[in-house]
This record gives C-alpha cells, structure tokens and sequence, in this order.
C-alpha cells in the first residue's frame, strides 16, 4: 500500500466517476467477444441489426426486470437513450425536476432538448417532498428524473417512504418518473429499498447500463418502458444511429452466461467497499464539522463546504495544492424561481472507487486545507 | 452455384444495402479485438474515452485525408455524426439540399433537425448543375449533401467536371458541401474522380465509414471538417454519447496495422464485381429498354421503370412475385417548389451485394414481370 508520503506531490483526481482501471475485466472481455465472433451468432453481430438493440440481452434485462423484451431498448450507454427519450417527450414550455444536486449531463441534455430544469431540494434520505408539491402546483414536469441509489453526484439513497410519495406524486399529477439506477446494484452494506418501477410500473421508466458493473467503453445501457414509448423511442434510434453495436451487446450477454457478471460484481464491491470506508473515516479525521450522507454503496460522497468558507476560485485553489475537483454549479439546475442555486458554489463532489485508501486520505486531507 | 430453379421459390430481398453476410470477417475481427484487450492498451479501451474517439483511429484517418487529427472526429457510424452535424448547422428556416433521389435516412435526418430539404435532381453524372444553380438562387443551402461515389440509392459516379462546379458553387454561395464517401474504395474497375475535398477542402466536410469496408456492427464512421466545426461537434458528442465505443475503433486500427483491412477489401471487391456484371447483365436481358448508371463499384443499381407501368401498389404486388423492394418514394426530397416528386413512385433501388448471382438474375427477372 502506498503512504501519504509517497503520493505527497501527485495530483488526486476527485473529478469523474470513473470506474477504478484495475477493476476492468479485459481478459474475461476477451474471451467473451472470441466466443461471441467465433460462435453460431458470430456472422450475425456483425451484420446490421434492428434498433431495440441485440435480443439475448433485451431478454436478459426484460427476465431480471420482470417485464417483457419489448419493453426494453438497448442503446449506446444510459445517456444516449436519456437523450432520445428528451427528444420524444420534451415539448415547447415544458419543465422536467430534477433532484438538486443532480447528474450534470442528464441537466445538459434535458435543456439542450428544451426543456426548463428546475431542481427540486434532495435531503439525506431523498428529495424534499413538499418543495415537490410546491413546484408540481405551479406546472407539472414532463418528467422527473432521479438516481434513487447512491446518487450521483450526492451520494444520498431515497427512502423507502419517499420512494412510495414519489409515485403516488406521478400517479396523481400524470407525469413520468424517470429512475436512472447505474449503481443500484454496487451497494457494499445494507438492504435495498424498492425500485420505484415495483412500487409502480405505470408511471416509472428505469434505465440503467453496464458502465459500472462491466466497461464505460462497451457503451451498452438500457431503458424499460411502457411497449408504446420504447416502440417510438426504437424508431428514433433507428433514425438516428441506424443499428445498433451488437458486438458490445452480446459480450453483455456472455458475460453473464459464464457467470462473470456475479463473480465480477464481487470482486468490484470488494475493492471499493474499501474506498467508502477510507473517505468515510478521513472526512470525519478532517472535516469533523462537515455533515455529509453515508452511502452503503456506488461512488459518490459529497459535502457542502461550511457557508463561511471562501469559494472564490474553489477549483483554482485546490489545483494549488495537488487537488483536480468538478465544478459544483454543474450540477445544480434552476431553482423554482428560475433563479442560480447559490449552494452550487460550496458543493464539492467526492467520487472515491479510482482512487486507492491511502490517496482518499491525502485528498480529503488536501480539501481540508482549503476551508 | 445455385441455379434459378432452385431458387424458384424463395424471397429475394432488393431491400436494404447490407453486405454479403459471408464478407464479414469474424475470424479475423475476434483475433484483432484479442490483440487490443491483452495488449498495453488493454484497459484503457474499456474506460471513459474522449469524443472525438480513439487517438490512434483519427491519426490513422487524418493521415489517409492528409488532415490533422483534431480535423477528425469519429463516432457512432457515419449517421450519428450526421445528425450531430445537422443539430450544429442546421437554423429555423434553413434549407438543406440533397442530390434527388438520395440516402432514405440522411433525408430524414435532415428534416428532424429542422431543415426543409430539397432535392436536386441526379443525372448519370451527377446532379444537374442547372437546376442546382437555380435552387441557390432562391435560397442558399445550410449545406448540401452529395454521395459523389456509387450513389445510395442511384449508383451514380460524379464526374470531375461537375466535382468542380459543385465546389465552386460551394465557394461562391459560401454553403458546405457534405460528401460521403462509404463505398468509394469499392470500385471494382475504372478510375476515381477526386474527392470534393481534393478541390476545396475548405467548403468540404467528408464523412465516411467501415461499415460497408469491415463490420456494419462495429459502427465506426468518421467526419474530417474544419477545426472550429469538429471541436464543436466533439463538445456535443460529449453531451449526447458520452463517450466512445472505444473497443470497436481500436479493431479497426488493429485491422489495418495488421494488413487484414487491403486483404479484405480486395476479398470485398472479388466477391463484389460478379454481382454487379451479373445485375447490369440481367437488366440489360430483362429489361432491354429501360436505361441505367452503369456503376463501377459500390452497393446499388437503380432503375426508373417505364412512365407507363402501373406503379400502384408496386411493393404489394412484387411481395406476391416473391421479391421485397424498398419504397422508391423514401429516397425522395421536397421539389424546389416545395411539392412531392412524382418520379418517385417509378424508383427502384437495386442493392446487389448481398444477392448470389442466380439470386440476381432471378430477382431483375422477376422484376420485369411487374411492368
């Protein structure tokens, strides 16, 4: 293990989250793609194929979902298809809630789709429902779209009560809940609450992807909707990137054939359950007076720094001392009022799975210093 | 070889332009994607790339173009660059010039991006300069697009001279020209016009793909432009797709360092050739007295049939023969003066490369029935 005093003068990236580059299976990859390339599918993935994505692996997520094949999309990573599903339900004047904070890109594109973001406040256990009701009065979104897991980028989990106000909320108001649950399944301690879908399946759309729990390179995320819309949201991939890359879909598929998914999924929560546990101790060694969640999983902690700490070129001086951090304003939407969240200012990101125990403890010790 | 009676009964597909499912190298696909993941690049082809895609790919590309690599961008097929490039350029109330008939989905694209897109129309040697000098006058495009290399859907070759007039006209009216180029290295005999980018590579943006000259599964394309336009394209890549499917771009890198990619294309066009002679050879059997661009490589023949054949139901009743055609009308834009072009209903598209040469020969017979 390295100490603090041998990563004395390298620089901690505390930007993306990023799985750890040690923890990508290339070699069970390998073997998988060969088997795939060299199998009785092998002609067949290389051909074009239709926009719903490779079925083995619509299959495979409809049977752990519970739903039918046809119900589910496959695209190129979450956001793509977060991007498409913009483009079909987003209309002229609509709004769509976010949690605030909330995941920057998912903020980017519902506005480059046109839509106003609104950020609804998210507490320890989830986001604040009356502030909800109070913005719903004024107009009902489009959708709301959550991370009810390990939040990116808080860190926060929903509880299992405000899980439950979530839906009735969408039920009662007519609009779409979005669940985005990229980390649900890296949880290192402690028992899931319900996906929002099993509480009601009418009013929620899931995606999720493999980024996580396999390869970002593969790009192969999914989306489970009601047949109707992932019907409409198929033609529109089709239009817009025409086939699908099924070679990275049927490593998916092999994958868990092998059962390569579970043990990979092990070996995952192993290394970074670790990782949790070192920020967890070094934000109480050092920052003492920063409240902050406790995650049970994923890759994200975060803390507001105290409302008397000087934020002027946060980002600048952490630089000073060795320390790459994400602008926190980024992941922050548009209040109610339509005005800047301030709290975007002192909002810093802690993703800790890419970074070894002993370069969590220098890093959050480096952040210390610039209170 | 099978022979036309043994084929009496089965669909004959003259529907989409795939490759031949026996062109598509598995074997030596499987051993490159081997190469990259148990090489020194292993992991970082699994992790979060940068969007204007794999370094080694657009240097290998840039150097093809004679271009610097931050000119290339490669993304998701030749398609999605498409309609990131239409999201960037086209504004309300442009208009968007395409050669008529042309490319069924660019067409669409086009217009999902808000362009009103015009047709212009295509004769044996392009499109007619006349016409198009006329459409510019009453409004200059946001850009043109052309395939000036075995047309999709017409197998028409510009030639140099109206290569010149385009660029020209590009220069003078200050419009880009999008050329793409997918099936150019498919020639099976003749000689190459320049690229539109070889006259002027100022006004020309170029895309292109390995779909039609690797996998279409791997969905590798790529877009050489100006600096400033491929830096902004990257940004809203980064926006929409996050990253790329960098497994499936280091193959092709792979493929080339290799040699495979001058072995396969020279096993492509041996493949190829025989089913072009053997398409211009049934038509001109079949067909005597309806003419056609005699291509010199790429993927399509076309014919308009006989102002007097009743076109009604034209797909129905070749369905009945046995024979799936693509709707002539889908490769048709607006008119300049905003109405249906009628000689859509009169145009077959004739995809020979993934068809035996019997299966041809019986397919152009079968069409003929239909006049």
């Amino acid at each position: 293990m390295q100490s603090s005093s041998q990563i004395g003068t390298e620089q901690i990236l505390l930007t993306r989250g990023v799985p750890a580059v040690e923890a990508l299976p290339n070699k069970l990859i390998s073997e998988c793609i060969q088997a795939v390339l060299e199998g009785p599918d092998g002609r067949m993935v290389l051909q074009y194929g239709h926009n719903g994505g490779y079925l083995p692996l619509r299959r495979l997520v409809a049977d752990q979902y519970s739903v039918s094949p046809d119900q589910v999309i496959v695209g190129n990573g979450s956001l793509h298809l977060q991007d498409l599903l913009s483009a079909l339900t987003i209309k002229q004047g609509d709004v769509v809630f976010v949690e605030q904070p909330s995941y920057d890109r998912a903020i980017k594109t519902f506005r480059r789709r046109g839509a106003r973001v609104i950020g609804i406040p998210l507490e320890q256990d989830g986001v604040n429902i009356e502030a909800l009701e109070k913005a719903i009065a004024r107009q009902a979104p489009a959708f709301m779209y959550v991370i009810p897991d390990f939040q990116n980028p808080a860190g926060v989990t929903t509880s299992a009560e405000k899980r439950r106000a979530l839906v009735d909320l969408a039920q009662r108001y007519g609009f779409w809940l979005v669940e985005d649950v990229p980390y649900r399944t890296l949880r290192y301690f402690g028992e899931s609450a319900p996906l929002l879908r099993e509480l009601n399946s009418e009013r929620v759309i899931t995606v999720s992807s493999y980024s996580k729990l396999i390869s970002p390179a593969l790009r192969v995320g999914y989306l489970i909707g009601p047949l109707d819309l992932v019907k409409k949201l198929t033609r529109l991939a089709e239009d817009t990137i025409l086939s699908p890359v099924l070679p990275t879909e049927a490593v998916v598929v092999e994958f868990h054939k092998r059962g390569y998914f579970a043990s990979n999924l092990e070996s995952l929560k192993q290394l970074y359950a670790p990782r949790l546990q070192a920020i967890v101790v070094a934000l109480k060694k050092y920052l003492p007076d920063v409240p902050f969640a406790e995650p049970e999983g994923g890759f994200f902690v975060s803390i507001y720094l105290p409302e008397k700490t000087d934020s002027t070129n946060l980002l600048a001086r952490a630089q000073e001392v060795g320390l790459a951090l994400t602008n926190g304003r980024d992941f922050f939407a548009d209040t109610l009022d339509g005005g800047e969240d301030e709290r975007g200012e002192r909002f810093v990101r802690l993703p800790f799975c890419a970074l070894t125990p002993a370069q969590i403890e220098e890093g959050v010790r480096r952040l210390a210093t610039l209170l």
